[in-house]
């Protein structure tokens, strides 16, 4: 077989739009982020792939254009993202049924309503769906600088949840404490001092949490190992998360999509959950934006710009 | 601090016993296996430990001797077994709530009675209780041939299902496999196998697993770990189970029980669900029974009979 890189493959074209039809929308993208799970669909190792020619990019926002004569969700002027992956959000139009998108107010900001749809969509169901929390009830995560561990961070803070916030050591770790704690992190550790003694000190302050979340692999899976005593003994669950599936098995109770939104741009609103660090690049150099996305510990979120 | 071999601190002796109230029962025990946890018990590293000084042993069998006036549910003559974990089952006679105890029918084996309370149990609620299996589903498990195990072939069985069994391999690989397809195990297959494309062959004659049931530790929770990608993009599960919680979780639901144990008692009664290999000691040959169930390797359950 071949080995070919799909990211090279990539190509800037002039397509035709399909024509806006009784249900339809035509929305302007205004940007688009280029997130990890765009680069793996692109290279063809993502769980979900889409027939190929494609157009990248699943998440981003747009500004509504022109309505179809049966549309009553959204008018013209109107801020929409996409309900579900899929759209190819790196283009500078797009043309879907109405159920692909869902409106905004129309105060978010371009950052935060291009970034909504993953990452704070992820954090927040984890923090609903899964153990029912009540204010001052305590949530352990790792990996809790990465763009979904912020909007941990804060949607738990909102939530009046303590959280306990587990990061690799680094040379600036008091200047990233100190970030994550401007957003509400109430506890900021070390893997290293996971073991220690000090751990004792936080569940003098707060209760042991009754869930734990963890996005990293390596090391700290063999720490999701070391629970599978407990997971016989103290009944503890473990369960994979995906917003993508969430999505789709909510397809048909768009309801529930809109409550999650509305409450997360609420929080965006009163300055509670902000986006992650981001780069902006004009689309046409989205090649200087696909190299940043790719090289590791990059620290930005690449959002290109239409 | 002291290193105490509590097996060795174990002893018989002559205690009294409790008075009958109005809704105790007083049984004679008959037969009661020497479990691994029962082990672990006596030795202080089990998840539950009761308050010094106690009776051993948390699975058996008795026959009702005598009842306390309010008592509806049994009768002297009855066979009943511990409805819970913890009643101390090494002993000659026991005295009890009735709630303490649930009746069998009268002519269930003995072995297959004195082993009821705990694999059977395990295997009856891990097949029910996870997924909706229907006649025809498959399920795969490892450790094949342990107690739970051959509970799990024969219920599955007698429920419809296909099941896939992992064994170790070892030289007498045929001779096992020939016992696990006797009591209904539809494949049974080495773990040097799960990876080989002979794998394949089995699911063009079944369906792909929807429940796997692990109860192995070292490389085979390495085949979990294996499983946290599919955890995420396929929705995976994963759960303990400790059919002492489910028990301690039901207690005021005693109808499930009863309807477990009559089912399981009836498959028993039809030929279609045996006990392990066991070996009979007399209560007298305690210290020989313990030292063989501490054995590794010993294959046959020690059960003492009163």
């Amino acid at each position: 077989g071949w080995l070919v890189d799909g990211l090279k493959l990539l190509q800037r074209m002039n397509l035709e739009l399909p024509s806006v039809g009784d249900y339809d929308i035509k929305v302007q993208m205004l940007a688009a982020p280029i997130n990890p799970s765009d680069i793996n669909m692109v290279q063809g190792t993502y769980a979900i792939l889409p027939d190929l020619p494609a157009i990248g990019g699943n998440e981003g926002v747009g500004r509504v254009l022109d309505v179809g004569s049966r549309v009553s969700s959204v008018k013209a002027g109107d801020l929409v993202i996409p309900s579900n992956t899929g759209l190819g959000t790196w283009a500078t139009e797009a043309v879907g049924n109405e159920s692909a998108f869902v409106k905004l107010p129309i105060d978010v900001p371009l950052l935060c309503a291009a970034t909504l749809a993953v990452n704070p969509c992820t954090a927040y169901r984890m923090l609903y769906d899964f153990e029912s929390l009540k204010p001052g009830d305590s949530v352990i995560q790792n990996g809790a600088n990465s763009a979904v561990g912020q909007a941990v961070i804060q949607i738990a803070h909102a939530m009046g949840l303590k959280t306990i916030n587990v990061i690799r050591d680094r040379p600036d770790l008091q200047k990233l404490t100190d970030r994550l704690q401007s957003m509400g992190a109430n506890y900021v550790v070390t893997e290293e001092a996971l073991r220690k003694p000090e751990m004792k000190e936080i569940f003098k302050e707060v209760p042991r949490p009754r869930l734990a979340l963890n996005c990293v692999g390596g090391k700290s899976t063999v720490e999701v190992l070391r629970q599978l005593h407990a997971l016989i003994f103290k009944d503890i669950k473990i369960r994979g998360f995906w917003v993508t599936r969430w999505k789709q098995d909510n397809i048909h109770e768009p309801s529930k999509l809109l409550k999650m939104i509305t409450e997360l741009c609420d929080l965006i609103r009163a300055g509670k959950l902000t986006a992650p660090a981001c780069t902006e690049v004009p689309l046409q150099d989205y090649r200087v934006a696909l190299e940043a996305a790719t090289k590791p510990f990059i620290g930005t979120k690449q959002i290109l710009i239409m």
